[in-house]
């Protein structure tokens, strides 16, 4: 049985087939029936609206039907029962889990205990590879994954999209570029580890300074709750907030992402620039979770 | 693309036209599948399980799927997101969206930014079209909209449902008698708009006189928030309260209306009468929201 | 039109024929279309994730849909609206209605009101008879159920789930074991309509000293509310704990249920023995309420 937990259990052939998969599904839009007759448990231990509404039309579209737990509180579920518990009934109800859960490692706990595949959904800081595969199926409908430049925008400390999406470029010889505020740089660990699997990594104070040399810039918010006062924050997402000033000396065909949602981070104006991906990112989560979806059940 | 955001932009005939379609989908009960492998999403900025739960139905009727995200608080959406962007990437998951919103305008302003249609299932003091096209259908069921005589009865200020169905009816030369209590009567503006639409507006102060009138009485809540103390909206309700007795002297054929949910304003012994037409209402509301849906869709 | 409201209702002839229902279910899997086009309210007044969860699956087995009122706080229904309004406005909507209600009394007064069959799915202290039915179910997939020796543990005097299951045992001319705290015994009242339909109760003080004896032994949850300080609690709920080591003595072919979530009754050693059916028993929940369904609709 197949689970889908971390993005490092993907090698690069496995993310390559299955991002050849959602492109199969994309280019034949006809609802599929693969899941004809199969139920999925949508397992939200914390609020993830966008995720659990991507999930919910993936099963829809491949012909299953969902079973949603959303919030937890006041749930029997909460009432003092293990996770392992839950699991083992829920199993009994469905052909696969879709869990989101705020404690890091949850998902593979889970997995032990399931008699069905479990997919990840975002596990506290742990990894959240439906959000990792849709973002490297974006960039790749723009340019092939081998060598690209890509910056990576903002929080880097705690921000696990950036992680796993860092983590699974490195397996595609690509140059990664951090623009952080300091105390929110990628964590040391995890640069030496993508240097081992040979990422070039190259860290930089100022966006404009980069800008000419991205063919990808992934943006991601920066929290408020990290700064001691609300000046510093201000100060500090101010000169991270892209304009199309800033975007002026890009590369031609450069991508601009976000996992959204977004706060200020990206200027309205920038919307209307053909650069503008991140709805289409949005959009992505459908056939990249349908191919999830097909993969595991 | 259509979208239905208020009935003020409905002429008579487009109304005529789809409480015929509403009809037709009465008539011949089976599950149409018009909606087949379509997905809609249902947005509810504001809780409403009655307009929610036969939307929900109507859609399933169809042969489409529903994807809900009930109320918003601690949801991913309301973390700091504008309506745009949320209406944006819902847009990119379904082929339409259902929204209610606390905000009047907030359903305009979503069709703006939304890629597939919107239809308003509410929006604060604004509009809230499918009731309306509920109520005419109801009406439509018993008699010819066309010279009516009908009551409003109620808090006919701050009842959106009642301006609604006032405009809605201007359109068919009735005659409408407005019974509220002092400080809750219908605005000053909308009377002039309905003079000018070739309305007969009647105010009254007391039930019993305008009874033997009616063709419709429809009835709504009085709030109790609106009035200074408990003992000032005690007596009001009261005076307002629909009874058999108050009954006696209607027109044979006379039906009451109520949107629903009551509270003490009709007298369940009311329930048993013939012209109790309140829960034929509300079964109503899945035709009407059928035709809405295969209207925009 | 058929209701399942009350374990009560049923003779001995009637839950041996669902009992065989849900039997032909469980052994031709494949998806059943009985429900097909059909649509269920799951109207839950209070949440029960487990119970909503495994009626969604059984309604989605048997080809229908379901419309969910999960919490009713904050929700119109909850708008001061009596039960008997909201059940006659779900019923123009649907084809059947799963109600869970915190007031005893609930299910019965709904399916006063509704144009539609209503199941109980449990009101208050009152009865829940689809945990009845899978806990029958669970048993006789082991064994027949004439004249076996079952155990009671745990809380009897709040727990209805015990109540229940004892009273439709009664039918089989069993032996029934009660092993509970002081203050928590099964109600006198009870034991005397058990007696005077023929079964034998025996009360015990220790755990070891009957479980030679059993063919069944029921586990329940002690709530820590029923008792005046921790110490006491732990005290007690320790002694009633399941481990491996009690279960030395018992008879070839016992078996172990519990209805779930559990929460440190049963020691997780246990889990692995093969007279472990807990988990068994709620997966035979879609199988049983599956059964209903077709009963009712």
């Amino acid at each position: 049985m197949k689970n889908i937990i971390s993005i490092k259990d993907f090698d690069r052939e496995e993310i390559d087939s299955l991002l050849a998969r959602a492109g199969a599904i994309d280019a034949a839009p006809q609802i599929r029936k693969t899941l004809d007759g199969k139920q999925v448990a949508l397992l939200f231990f914390e609020p993830s609206t966008r995720t659990r509404m991507s999930f919910t039309s993936a099963v829809a579209r491949l012909g299953g039907t969902t079973i949603t737990v959303d919030s937890v509180e006041g749930s029997s579920i909460s009432k003092g029962e293990t996770l392992a518990d839950t699991v083992r009934v829920v199993s009994s109800y469905v052909d696969a889990i879709v869990l989101r859960h705020p404690k890091e490692g949850a998902a593979r706990l889970a997995s032990e205990f399931a008699s069905v595949p479990v997919i990840n959904a975002g596990d506290g800081a742990g990894q959240h590879p439906s959000q990792t595969l849709l973002d490297l199926y974006t960039i790749r409908q723009s340019m092939p994954l081998k060598g690209i430049h890509i910056g990576l925008l903002g929080d880097l400390r705690y921000g696990r999209t950036t992680h796993s999406l860092a983590y699974a470029l490195s397996n595609y010889d690509v140059t990664i570029h951090t623009i952080a505020p300091p105390t929110l740089e990628l964590p040391e660990s995890l640069v030496t580890e993508l240097h081992k699997r040979g990422c070039t990594v190259q860290e930089h104070e100022d966006i404009t300074e980069v800008v000419p040399d991205l063919d990808v810039m992934y943006t991601t918010r920066i929290q408020r709750e990290r700064f001691p006062d609300a000046a510093s924050y201000y100060n500090v997402a101010e000169s991270y907030r892209i304009t199309p000033e800033i975007l002026e000396g890009r590369k031609e065909g450069m991508i601009i992402l976000h996992p959204l949602p977004r706060a200020g981070e990206i200027d309205p104006r920038v919307d209307a620039l053909p650069c503008a991906r991140y709805f289409e990112q949005a959009r992505n989560g459908i056939p990249v979770r349908m191919a999830m979806l097909e993969e595991v059940i």
